[in-house]
């Protein structure tokens, strides 16, 4: 049966307008929360929701949203679609926007289309989903389902020195609307993989059923110094070569296990980092993620019983510190089998998948059905200039998004 | 027998004495080569030289010579004796300068005995054996031999900026002897171990056989940053993780083939450094030892072809560059064997043993019959205010090294 489809030309266009706005004079993207070029970015949303007929609110967060509803049905939970649009530092035009851009053109797709849909649908920009300049990432969305008060939002304080608050205040983001107050029915978001696993397998649509747990640990190993040339090797305490053991531990146990784990030593520091001097101490961080809870605290424990070992083997002392950990998610099955379905009918391959990045769509589902959809990323490439996903590729998303859109926001979708 | 020995407290004053010079305002001792407060070292030493009767000569790059002839022995070529008073930064304070002033002291005994050395005896300070402020270490023992021009060492330039000629001149120790123009008949280095071993085995008396060769490679490894959370483990090219594995693959190595090799991965560095990026590259150093230029030989070669095989199984290309190459040296085993018979005469333990670290004795071997004397150096440490060796073993060392003298020094011994 023929779908209606969006606008490719539309949406597109629309990309690559807000990829270009926040450039620096070396042609790099960069919009940070809340920052002089975000408020480019805002502005130019706002004025294409405007343009669309949606009615804009902004929270006391800087959340954004657009909402097209009608008298009929005003009283509805909204269905709500969206992502962000700040940015990390040299960033991709893809990574967040694509998902508030693509919902504005469904929204459009469905108005022009003359749809009614039986609840309202909401357009919704996050305020500092990425974390650089201000922490925690996925704050506005944190902040929208009460997992952090607004007042401690608002005063929290970035890297460079400003306070959040100040910096919506004096960009015109700091809005009157009390967080959380628009809640949705459910939550859909669509995303970029960022990762390899969709390019790899030449499949166009990820219908994403969870999304990992996560665990940061810092862990400290201390050996002892010595002379690179007078000490022989079974004499040593050497802080390095236990470092090494850690991560191919990791790799080799995962492996073994056949698990969906994975596990990455993402930064490593020696002391006192001489050529001819034998680490007295590396300090190092391991990032491990799982979709399922018990499956993590396993690699967890696994983890601190080899640390012992290696702690009793190389002579050395072993100390960890958690830096953050976060429960995996389950998104809704009900919307992921919407998502496949629809793929399916417009003769697009999907899998079910994990999501192995925080999206704020993991905050939403504290509060209401939610899922997501993924398209490839080339290479597996974000937070980065060269980040990339084909055209078409692009718009096969949007248009499985209108058509879940289409299932979910007629009168008869109750949810799974 | 009874043995004459040497001034045991004289000795321990004049190194508590020169350890004393060249504290900061926190205590820590750092005579940098041609310092300020190297300057008042020498001075120090000079003085006590002039005050045993000694003859000084100062030569173009500022070695410092004590020589003790008399009018009999004076065309024979000279009994050297020394090692060097310049000091890393923060340092201990028995680091040359311990053979420095045991060689004054066991010629200061020798007079006063009556002892008629069949040839002169001379004390030598050679300049920037630490190579901290300007490379390569052990400069001013290579000029004495003519490895390096007097020219080109007086025109190095210092980490700081200073040229090291400048520095000499404006500290007093630009002499007018021309480098090499003593020549040694022959040439024995008392030294702390700086190492562990024979602290390990509670031996006294180290006779140094051979120094060991080194090889200095610095190895590059590039693999792709991916996100730490999206990408499998399967899907990975982790520089981190390729890096991980030389340090353990060499060991192994070692640690199979029983040889006294050492390989020391003292350095590292991951890029980008993020805890949620899989390493795009690692850059780190490899130091590779071993008293045998063959077996030295067949590590690196064990090493490049490990990088190969590391190369094809993790996806990441690795590059490598020599930072520094010195083939072992072998010392003079006639000296070596008297020292053995020295210690064994004063009921000290001894070992034959490599030195690990380098000495400006290897740069003198390469002109004369040359050994090491070591003492145990308490933990293994030096390069640091822990460094320590116990007063008995300094004045054991210590009179070891005259009996040694003693035994070159008469007329009968012809070298090996």
């Amino acid at each position: 049966m023929p779908h209606q489809s969006i606008n490719a030309e539309r949406l597109l266009a629309r990309i690559r307008e807000l990829g270009a706005i926040g450039r620096d004079g070396r042609g790099q993207l960069t919009r940070l929360a809340a920052s002089d070029t975000e408020k480019l970015g805002r502005d130019a949303l706002v004025g294409w929701l405007e343009a669309a007929g949606l009615d804009i609110a902004i929270d006391r967060i800087g959340n954004i949203f657009g909402v097209w509803q009608s008298h009929d049905n005003a009283g509805q939970l909204p269905l709500m679609l969206g992502s962000h649009i700040d940015t990390v530092i040299n960033a991709g035009i893809y990574d967040g926007c694509y998902g508030v851009l693509a919902a504005l053109e469904v929204i459009e797709t469905l108005k022009e289309q003359g749809f009614t849909p039986a609840r309202p649908i909401a357009v919704t920009a996050f305020t500092n989903e990425e974390g650089v300049r201000y922490a925690p990432d996925m704050l506005g969305s944190l902040v929208h389902v009460g997992g952090l008060a607004v007042e401690a939002a608002l005063a929290t304080v970035a890297t460079d020195g400003t306070v959040l608050g100040s910096e919506l205040a004096r960009i015109g983001y700091a809005g009157s609307v009390e967080p959380g107050s628009l809640k949705p029915h459910a939550y859909v978001e669509l995303h970029i993989e960022q990762g390899p696993v969709l390019d790899r397998e030449a499949i166009t649509i990820g219908a994403v059923e969870n999304l990992q747990g996560i665990s940061w640990q810092r862990v400290t190993i201390d050996g002892v110094a010595n002379h690179a040339g007078t000490t022989p090797m079974a004499m040593r305490c050497d802080a390095g070569l236990a470092a090494a053991r850690i991560g191919l531990f990791l790799r080799d146990h995962i492996t073994r296990s056949n698990a969906p784990s994975v596990a990455t030593i993402g930064t490593m520091r020696f002391e006192p980092d001489a050529i001819n001097v034998i680490p007295s101490r590396a300090t190092f961080t391991v990032d491990l993620r799982d979709p399922d809870e018990d499956r993590l605290q396993g690699l967890e424990a696994a983890l601190a019983d080899f640390l012992l070992r290696v702690a009793a083997e190389e002579g050395v002392e072993i100390s960890v510190e958690r830096l953050a950990r976060f429960q995996p998610v389950a998104f809704d099955l009900g919307i992921v089998a919407t998502i496949e379905a629809s793929a399916k009918a417009r003769g697009l391959k999907s899998r079910r998948m994990t999501s192995g990045a925080g999206h704020d769509a993991q905050m939403i589902a504290r509060i209401a059905p939610t899922a997501m959809i993924f398209v490839p990323s080339r290479d597996g490439i974000s937070h980065n200039p060269r980040e990339h996903t084909e055209a078409d590729d692009l718009v096969a998303g949007a248009n499985v998004l209108l058509d879940v859109v289409e299932r979910i926001a007629c009168s008869g979708w109750k949810g799974s």
